[in-house]
């Protein structure tokens, strides 16, 4: 049995049939010229994977709020851009040396690398390798080239990832292989908005039994925020959003109570002191990415061992001014990146916790639909009518 | 030998005499009429201590600088004001219902009470008491009165202490009774510069052994935080300071190298990033409390996995910008209030440390002078010629 697998797999002289050479591929992608504008479906050229690169048929793909803020230009990218980064699919070919997936592995691609060599990766809380290009933006893979092409003009990639197409390439390090069983459709969650709400409470905040948490943004990613601080333990847990709309489901999640800011005439951070006897919360978390959110979470929690986790991307170039004095009383401000999870160690274990049923994705997907629609589901999440839209 | 003590301590039909009336103090005392004018030395009046008040004569006083930054007007406070915080004395008498100390017990007034009933008091990270009056700057006892006054005009005290007297009263909640044998006019640095610093490090911080810290600010403060650095296991410990004097003191204490930002072109944050392969520190202490080095401080560590304590307290109205960016990518940026301890619980065990050598305060005090020439000892520190200088 062995020797036939050898024999299928490379030929009796050489390695070079391990890598058996790949074809270019013709295949649909949206993609987006500048910003401010819809995607066009075109039919692009997806080269081979290179050495230590990943080529992958994308099964499904979530719509992430980081990729409406490159439509809206918030996030300053360079175009023309196949954007997309929280998706599954399936393994079509690899490039030379790549050890960790193989040729019809389910997997997801991981918009935060793992080269597991670089600092962070070494480091007990870093998760943040230095191969990602998220806040740099450049595009192209860590070798400074792309694989993506429509009519020989070079297509920029979304965070080492670029998931909106049929086919896309990435690099080993942005790669975890999952379950087989895994129903792309759900698990696609994994690869950003449900990590990054659900760890960042328990990663990064790590959020004990008995507290108050206040998630602000009622998004995918807050939901799962939510859905983190419960599991967690937290005993009160409370939603805030100008969407009140969004409020049943975070209920159904397990927000214990939900606020809308726009119901008071005191700033919010006052109404979550209000709420909490004066004391603020013991943990809140940014889901929006706005600067006055960002601040209003800050001093919404306990001045003296409040700890507050900015989770919401800002946009480029912005800036915000506090006094001093809300951080020198105690308060902890912290950012996250993907839920502060190392990406290729905790991918697969999170899609075997779902599959154990130790937390579900279903309230957090209220659409799917075809590829070819994506620019209608961009037009639910920007109406607010959408918690995850999943594009197939 | 029961009998005869409770003889001496009370009447024999009720509990009067265990609260023995005690009469107005006149004293020397340095006070402050208005900012950026000297102290002036007057005979003040000092009242008896009401219910859970605790009169307490002054053996030794450190300055800090925060003291000073009343002086120069960047803590508003009101005035008229005795200074001093930071102090080490014998109780002469107590109020009504005080139970922790008595008369003649050696104690270290705390700036920080701890009522022990309060959400902070209670919380396990929490030691910001309610009952404190850092950062409001009321000036007055928990009642809203004062027992300081100069020919009948109130004078104010200073965060819940006011030491820079013969005679002070604080409440019961802010004192601490220490070991009679503890050397006040060391272990008055116990009671605020050394406990902030060495707790910054060890308690807020949590410095992992092997990491890399940079102190920015090498005054009495930074020196006590270089120490909890070291004590911590830190194997590189950057002092920074404008001042290169304060170098071989700093070595002294634990630093391994120190920088002046002043040698550089480059922003010393980019200096710090040089010193670590690009990777920037792993804790920063910023103790200096101006803004442009606490953001100095929060870009010298690790975008992704670094901490930055701000230990300095900040200019009344100061305000602090930002790109949220160098929050988001997964730093933590925290304050502290006298380093994190709870201060009745602590000062008591960090004076058992000391006089069990297991740290020293000798290096911390450069010079020592009588009380009387306590506006010397400002144009020392102001002239950055002194550490800490202790009026007796």
């Amino acid at each position: 049995m062995n020797i036939q697998i050898i024999l299928r797999n490379a030929c009796h002289h050489c390695l070079i049939s391990f890598f058996p050479p790949t074809q270019v591929i013709k295949c649909k992608a949206a993609v987006i010229w500048e910003p401010k504008t819809p995607f066009s479906i075109v039919e692009i050229e997806v080269a081979p994977p290179k050495a230590h690169e990943v080529r992958i048929k994308i099964l499904a793909s979530g719509i992430c709020r980081s990729d409406d803020h490159v439509l809206s230009g918030a996030l300053k990218v360079t175009f023309p851009i196949i954007l997309g980064h929280e998706a599954a699919g399936v393994v079509e070919s690899v490039g030379e040396g790549v050890t960790s997936v193989k040729t019809g592995d389910k997997v997801i691609p991981t918009f935060v690398p793992q080269c597991g060599e670089c600092s962070p990766c070494i480091h007990p809380r870093g998760n943040l390798c230095k191969l990602n290009d998220f806040g740099t933006f450049v595009g192209l893979l860590p070798d400074g080239t792309s694989r993506f092409s429509y009519k020989g003009e070079l297509i920029h990639s979304f965070v080492s990832t670029s998931t909106f197409t049929e086919y896309t390439v990435v690099h080993e390090s942005s790669v975890a292989k999952i379950d087989a069983a895994a129903p792309p459709e759900k698990v696609c969650l994994i690869g950003c908005g449900f990590s990054a709400g659900y760890g960042a409470a328990i990663n990064s905040a790590k959020v004990e039994p008995g507290s108050t948490c206040a998630v602000f943004g009622l998004g995918g990613v807050g939901l799962s925020a939510v859905m983190g601080c419960k599991a967690a333990g937290a005993s009160r847990i409370i939603g805030v959003d100008i969407n009140k709309d969004k409020f049943p489901k975070a209920k159904e999640v397990g927000a214990t109570e939900c606020v809308n800011p726009l119901d008071f005439e005191k700033p919010i951070n006052e109404v979550l002191h209000d709420m909490t006897e004066g004391d603020g919360v013991d943990y809140s978390f940014e889901v929006v990415g706005h600067t006055d959110t960002m601040i209003a979470a800050l001093t919404s929690c306990n001045m003296n061992y409040g700890t507050s986790v900015m989770v919401g991307a800002p946009a480029t170039g912005s800036e915000i001014t506090l006094p001093p004095g809300l951080i020198i009383t105690g308060r902890v401000w912290k950012g996250t990146v993907f839920g502060g999870w190392k990406s290729r160690d905790s991918i697969p274990r999170l899609v075997s916790d779902f599959m154990q049923k130790k937390f579900t994705l279903d309230p957090l997907i209220t659409h799917t639909m075809p590829f070819d629609k994506i620019n209608e589901g961009f037009e639910l999440l920007q109406a607010g009518k959408s918690v995850r839209l999943v594009v197939l």
